[in-house]
Parts: C-alpha cells; structure tokens; sequence
C-alpha cells in the first residue's frame, strides 16, 4: 500500500517514514525546497529518502520566501536560546507551511492511488506551530475528501501523524529501535555556511534536549 | 481592506475581484504558474491585474506536471467538443489544485494582515470540479483558522466566492456592468502556438455559451 511521506531531512519525518515502513506502507517521499536558508536540508532528505529505501522521491521548489512572514523565509535572525516553554508563537513559524505541504501530498497522493499521507509533526516537544495540532490534521482530513475527485468518488484519505503525542525522546528511541541512523538527518534552522548546526535555534535544543532524555548521545554530534 | 485575489487571467477571476474591489477591498493579486501548457495565461494574469488597479501581483511558479495527474499537467490530449451535462470529472481536474492554491493565498494572506481571498469559482456552469463546491469553501475556511498564527490569535478567514451560483452569463453582465473589458481575458485550456483559443474544450465551450445566454458578442473574438 502506498503513502505520501512529507520528508524534510529532519529527524522526525525520518522516524515517522519508518514507523510508517514497518505498518507495511510502500514509501513515496515528498521534500518541499521552500526557500529554506540553506540546502543542507535538502541534501539530508534525499540521504534518509535513500537510507528508507523509499520507492520515490519527489522534490518540488516553490519558493516561500516571495510571501515571507517567517524568519525560515526572509533575511530575519532566526532566534538562538529562546525559552522553549515559553507560550507564543516563534518567528520560525512559516505561514500556512503544513497547510501548503499536506495540499501537494494530497495532490500526489491521489494521483498515485494512495489514500494515505504521513507528516512527522508534533504536538508535545515542539515550538507551538498551529499547524502540527491534532484539531488541524482532523479538519485537513475532512476537507481533502471534499477536495478531491477521489474523496468525491469515495475515498477516504488519512494524514498519519505517528508522532503527534510522543516526546523527542520517545521519538528517538522509537527510531533506534527500528535502526535509523540519525547521524544523516540535519534539524537546524540556521547552520553555518558548512552545514554544521548551530546548536542555539528551537530545533537544535530541542533536539539535544530529546537526546539527553533519551539517555544517548546525538550521533550528528560525534562526527 | 485587504484581500488576496486568486488570478488566473480567465474571465472568472476578473470578475471575482472586480467585485471585490467594488465592494472597497485593496486587492493583492497571486497568479499560480502552476505549468499550464501555455504562458498565455500568465499573461493575461498580468493585463488582468493592470487592468484592476491591484495594488501587488505575485506569480508564484509551482510546477505540478511534476505530479501529474491532469490533462492541463501533462501531455494528454485536452478533451475537445466534450457534453458539458455528463456527469464525470473530466481530465482538465487538476489534483487538488483549489487547496493548494487557497494554502497559498491563505500563506500570504496571513503575511499581509488580510482576512479576506477572493476566488473565482463558480458551481453552475463549470465541469464538476470537487473544489468548486460551496462544502468545500466552508471546510477550507474552517482549515484556515486552525492551520495559522493569524487564526489562534482570533483572526476569522473568509474565501469570498461572488461568482459560486451565477451562470456564466450572469457572470459576464455583472461584470460588464463593472466595465470589464473581456477581451484582455484568456479561458482556453489548449490554445494554439500563438495563443488563439481551440474553441472546442471545455472552458471555450462554457465561455461560448455565456456570451450567447447574455447576449453579448465575446470581445477576444472581434480581435
């Protein structure tokens, strides 16, 4: 069976393409190139793409920062060692991002045949995006079958979010456990012009803290 | 106030956001080069948005023949002389184009402080597109308060569709009664090298039909 897997390069696209895998779905991976600041996640994407032996990998540019709005999207400083337990809405959020990818997905996914579309998003260990909340995936769900010639001659579609109630440490060992390699994903918002991640960002201190509580060590940071 | 405009440079859009614009609304035009056969539309987007006095236009090129699945997408033959009353889906759907484009606009929407989008489908005389439908216009607006910053903080999202229960030729005099000038649209889905409309698919067929039903002569063909 196949399924539309939104691949970012990150660690949590990575782990929820492998939970999906190990349910028996046949992998048809989907990277948006939205203007990211730099290519390296890019480069990850096509590495997990490969390590997960996906059937396809379909990267697809659209260019995000013609719109803006986000400092992932404009010239802005992404912010370094913010309080993550903090309540509003970080200037890395990217208007409408998921609303955006879970659409391209939805387009791929029915010409494929595929009534089923997997985003690693997350709603526990996270920067309060709006758009990685189960109410929003819900109601993404419903609109895509009035959306769609499928839905309209029956198909029901299905946004898998396998990760949406697990910490990052329960993502990373979930991951271990199925033999992911994290040592190929990249995670940072804002690494140096070599790729090295900056280790300040949401991302990057999300990511050690999920290490940290996972009781092993990142494996990007022993290279 | 603001509002985004989807224009494809068709006699619908132009009407939309005149009406739009009739009702006080500043409008910002977004043109999805989506990879149309043909870059005729593109240009009539940009006459179109001259012609309306839009205060920005923005073409963001996507390119959907990457995924396919739409004789407007690929290189099957567009369907010519086709009954317009047969009640199947005919191939010129493109996946999930109306979700991909409303995320877009609702992306820049958001970005500009506008609550508002403004889209030119219409219900009555179209092919049967899932995405013209009044449900789907109500579950996308519903979508686009969960999925954004804008609409956690409270902001309310209307997609204005002026156009969803006219006939075409209702269409065409509201907006020759606006003063639209019709002949810088362009509707043909599979014009000729130099842009002359075929006369024969869908879009011509419904176009043609209206100008009759309004009594009009249709200005692009007294070119």
């Amino acid at each position: 069976m196949r399924a539309v897997v939104l691949l970012s390069g990150g660690l949590d696209s990575y782990t929820a393409a492998a939970i999906a895998r190990n349910e028996g779905f046949e992998l048809y991976a989907l990277t948006i190139a939205y203007g990211q600041r730099h290519r390296r996640e890019i480069e990850s994407a096509r590495t997990v793409a490969r390590a997960l032996g996906c059937k396809r990998h379909l990267e697809l540019p659209i260019d995000l920062r013609a719109i803006g709005g986000s400092s992932l999207t404009s010239d802005t400083a992404v912010p370094r060692d913010r309080d993550l337990a903090a309540a509003d809405i970080p200037s890395t959020y990217v208007p409408a991002r998921n609303t955006i990818f879970l659409s391209l997905a939805l387009a791929w996914g029915e010409v494929l045949g595929a009534s089923d579309i997997v985003i690693g998003v997350n709603a526990l260990d996270y920067s309060g995006y709006p758009d990685c909340r189960p109410e929003f995936i819900r109601a993404f769900e419903s609109l895509a079958t009035l959306a769609t010639k499928a839905g309209v001659e029956g198909r029901q579609f299905h946004v898998h979010t396998p990760l949406i109630h697990l910490t990052k440490a329960q993502i990373i060992q979930q991951g271990l456990a199925l033999g992911l390699d994290y040592g190929i994903t990249h995670s940072c918002y804002d690494p140096s012009p070599d790729g090295q991640p900056c280790g300040r960002c949401d991302s990057c201190a999300l990511r050690a803290r999920g290490f940290v509580e996972a009781g092993v060590p990142d494996p990007l940071l022993l290279r």
